[in-house]
């Protein structure tokens, strides 16, 4: 199987960097040859996440044909939010939890959307039907994103399909992850890192 | 919950028919009130798995709007294939098998799609991962839907869920389905129904 790389959408939050590496982990067990890369630099709240949990920054693309014939979407399907040149790949997996907008496609192709406040509960989900565990490490990235979608379970776009999976993510990451929760929002928004003129 | 409309494409086949009931009855059993209804007169081979399986023909309609806000779709999603004032209501389920084309929603939906051969494996998979048992009669009309589709699994876009599908609704439905399935194709090319002029 030729190789596809998975990735979120163009300037990416904390959803976008984690699904990518939560959906590649899930599809290389289930046999996909696949590499997690990112659209753009990870933003402040993505680095003290990525850093919380000793992860790799995922290497940045900024076209994908020279590299592979197909590519998985995670977090996003329209096309300017995608990489520069997606209409010279063919996509073979979505995995999302906006509204579909401009997204066509020349053959069938895996589609996976639900209404749900972060995409990382969808993918913990797909973890769960194809009965793939989820590593303690990865856990802690995926509520990471779910707490950085959801404001930590406040945003009206939560669901009770968010709050179940942060529970299960905590429990595997094995945090607290109200405290942690408020500590990484906080990191996002660094005061410190910020100039006297900002 | 307002009640909202299933169905599949226009010129509806078997699956299109079939669907719309496998995926309304899932629906009702998971809380929604939902209808399954059909764009159009069902063909030949529709009316003979209607018939055999004692299963009424689903209420034809022309537009949605003046019954509805919200529908699900199954077997398709391009806007052209679907009721005529599909502009005028909100699609909150896809449940499809094809290419995504010219679909596009003003807000986050349901959209469940895979490159197998039927959609009714799919909403097999569906009754599955919803822990809800597919009556027999159901499972009967579910395996037609996959033997039209396949041309008794021999189409090249038949899939090893497919063989799967149809074996289990097989057993449900307690039916040899490769004798029926002969028969079933047959009445849809009927030629004693044809006149002399055919
Ligand atoms: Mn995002
Ligand atoms: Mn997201
Ligand atoms: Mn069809
Ligand atoms: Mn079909």
């Amino acid at each position: 199987m030729a190789k596809e790389l998975v990735f979120g959408h163009q300037s990416p939050d904390t959803d976008a960097i984690v699904a990518a590496k939560a959906y590649a982990y899930l599809q290389s067990k289930l046999g996909y040859d696949v590499e997690a890369v990112a659209l753009g630099e990870p933003n402040m709240e993505t680095n003290f996440v990525l850093n919380y949990f000793n992860e790799p920054t995922p290497r940045i693309i900024k076209t994908a044909a020279n590299e592979v014939d197909s590519v998985m979407l995670v977090d996003h399907n329209e096309p300017q939010q995608s990489v520069s040149d997606i209409a010279d790949v063919t996509v073979t997996h979505v995995v999302d939890h906006h509204r579909i907008n401009g997204f066509n496609t020349a053959a069938p192709l895996y589609y996976r959307a639900e209404p749900v406040g972060c995409v990382s509960t969808l993918i913990t989900e797909l973890f769960d039907e194809n009965k793939v565990e989820i590593p303690a490490q990865l856990a802690g990235l995926m509520l990471s994103a779910i707490i950085s979608d959801t404001l930590l379970l406040k945003s009206p776009t939560t669901t009770d399909k968010d709050r179940a999976a942060i529970k299960a993510l905590a429990e595997i990451a094995d945090i607290d992850y109200e405290t942690y929760g408020i500590e990484m929002l906080k990191a996002g928004t660094n005061l410190a890192s910020k100039t006297d003129a900002e």
